[in-house]
């Protein structure tokens, strides 16, 4: 049957690199039997600029019913100063909330043929392979109460709330769990336990439900401003690490820097399975929409071209489509094609479409 | 007139880095007529231990009255499963709120002598020398509501809440303005006012301020993730930078490690000016108890010892012994004495001990 794909490239450099990934979608579906429906939404400040709100409902609704979302990105300065509820990212945040979308997998993981691309010492990276689970529908980013009021004397007052409780903590450790199996079997806990009751809780949960179920993955816990600086000082001690919202977001573009290819990284967002054993899941690049390079068609497109690869194999069980991207981008990088986020001082710089088509010609010569 | 100095030492390597600067304290009475009286008492685990309490209401009284509070460090593992009150990390947070220090200044800075102990290459960190201004007694780490709940099915509900005000945003900011104009005139403002009203505030109060009283320093403004990235990436564009407890919690650990010598870097937290224009201050080490090391004799005592340079710089106004201070430290670090968190492969370390002697030698000698 056919799968419902639904593609929202954003803004930035968004549109650019989701072209890309559509045209691997055409060539799969032209030469792999790949069977799916394409349909494009706006999302972001693209989407408030035709219809005046970050994501129209009805485009929400067509997530909830897709097989899985391929996102792009979202963030647009023109929107900088506008009120809370008109801001591109709420497309985002209102996807993961109404979708259920609470575990984001962002794997840091280095490219041996772009070590020299980070900015730390090639015998601290080299090799480096980890994966954070953050978690994407709770914490502060939810909370309630929230909100700017003024207080009598005309000065104001900012509040937010955050909030986690045991289910919303077993669920996503549960992830971790799961995927520390299928590595290296180990997972890091972050919290700030020492001065926040919700890091309390979160460490008490997650070490009754390892006690209860996960006994022979190793665990360790580790408060997260010392977790900020293990990442720069031996970012390779990790295998997974499960943390809340705030600190996953920090600390996962943290690690994603660390590899120095933050536009080769792809991430994926995963809900709870339905009463068909199927899980809502949207995959996204970890990169923002870089407005300074957008419209100049130099962005990278590989970190939504893995997205992709990543939707084919956990979403559409299609794992032989996902590494044959997979290896396609392994190529072109050995081939020495750099666009410019990756490109070393002497290095030619491909454009954003010189890139897409090396990874199809590569896919095409397997 | 004599000054008063409280010394609490904590918890860890707290009191053996703590007696080398009190060994720096003496040899100034005795050689440079620094009029000093000193009182030591109990915090931490230290307190925890013989009081039962993280800290006794009588040192909070001290430390009120006190012309300067130099801190060693606090964390110990034997409290790790206490109730929230009774953990060693609450005396620290108790000096802070209940003195209103509520500007933390911790500098980033390179050692050249030890710019290959950072896991950044050289070309990346040399030369970095930032500064981080974090709020210190607000924020999630105290507003109200917070707790644990227990729900009706059993399950638990951990909660804190992020509370900014006008004021609170403002005093701190300022203190952020003033020190760029003794620097590099440039402020960077971190917040995450895309997903938290509290940082949307934020950034609203440091523009108006910098708008009414700061148009000479150059403000940007930049989101927390991006921030964890940007410090990794490309540390030396930052001179100044200002953020909340939370944000500077993460991030101001972060860039202390972009330099490889946690253990040289040390800290002022500064309170508001009081009638008689002096300003409640606590110097200490940015680095933690280090229990692993603790009672080993190994650890490096130059943070604790540098702090002691802060402070006699700010609180007792005598710059002249705090620059002897810092000559000497860089004297020591010139000749290759190294403890063992900075030391290279060959090198041979120094203890504690060696240390601290060697630094009251190129003091005497100077
Ligand atoms: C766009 C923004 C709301 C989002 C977040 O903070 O979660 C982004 O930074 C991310 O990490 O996916
Ligand atoms: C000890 C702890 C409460 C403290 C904090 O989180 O503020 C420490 O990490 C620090 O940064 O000074």
């Amino acid at each position: 049957d056919t799968h419902q794909l639904l593609l929202l490239p954003g803004d930035g450099i968004g549109p650019e690199i989701m072209a890309q990934a559509v045209k691997v979608l055409h060539w799969l579906r032209d030469h792999r039997g790949l069977n799916v429906e394409l349909t494009e939404e706006l999302v972001g400040g693209a989407s408030l600029k035709a219809h005046d709100t970050p994501i129209r409902d009805e485009v929400i609704e067509q997530a909830r019913h897709a097989d899985a979302v391929l996102f792009g990105s979202v963030g647009d300065p023109a929107w900088k100063d506008a009120p809370f509820e008109k801001r591109p990212e709420v497309a985002i945040l209102r996807l993961r909330k109404e979708l259920g979308l609470y575990a984001n997998l962002r794997p840091a993981k280095l490219f041996d043929a772009l070590l020299s691309a980070s900015a730390l010492k090639p015998e601290v990276v080299r090799g480096l392979d980890l994966m954070i689970v953050r978690e994407t529908v709770g914490g502060v980013y939810f909370g309630e109460p929230r909100g700017i009021e003024t207080l009598p004397d005309g000065t104001k007052r900012g509040v937010n709330t955050e909030v986690y409780t045991t289910a919303e903590i077993e669920r996503v450790a549960r992830v971790a769990f799961e995927l520390a199996r299928q590595r290296d079997g180990r997972v890091c806990s972050v919290e700030k336990g020492n001065v926040m009751e919700s890091g309390l809780l979160w460490r008490e949960v997650v070490t009754s439900l390892h006690k209860a179920e996960y006994s022979d993955v190793t665990l360790t816990h580790m408060l997260a401003d010392n977790c900020a600086m293990q990442l720069v000082r031996d970012p390779r001690q990790f295998d997974v690490m499960v943390t809340g919202n705030l600190f996953g977001d920090l600390l996962s573009d943290l690690a994603s820097m660390l590899t120095g290819s933050l536009g080769m990284l792809p991430s994926a967002t995963l809900g709870a399975e339905n009463e068909h054993g199927k899980r809502a899941a949207l995959y996204e690049p970890i990169h923002g929409s870089a407005p300074d390079i957008a419209g100049k068609g130099s962005a990278n497109p590989l970190a939504q071209i893995l997205s992709l690869a990543m939707l084919l194999r956990y979403s559409l069980n299609r794992p032989e489509d996902a590494e044959l991207i997979e290896r396609a981008v392994s190529g072109v990088l050995a081939d020495g094609l750099r666009t410019a986020d990756i490109a070393g001082e002497g290095d030619a710089r491909a454009t954003t479409e010189q890139m897409g088509e090396a990874v199809l010609k590569k896919m095409a010569a397997q």
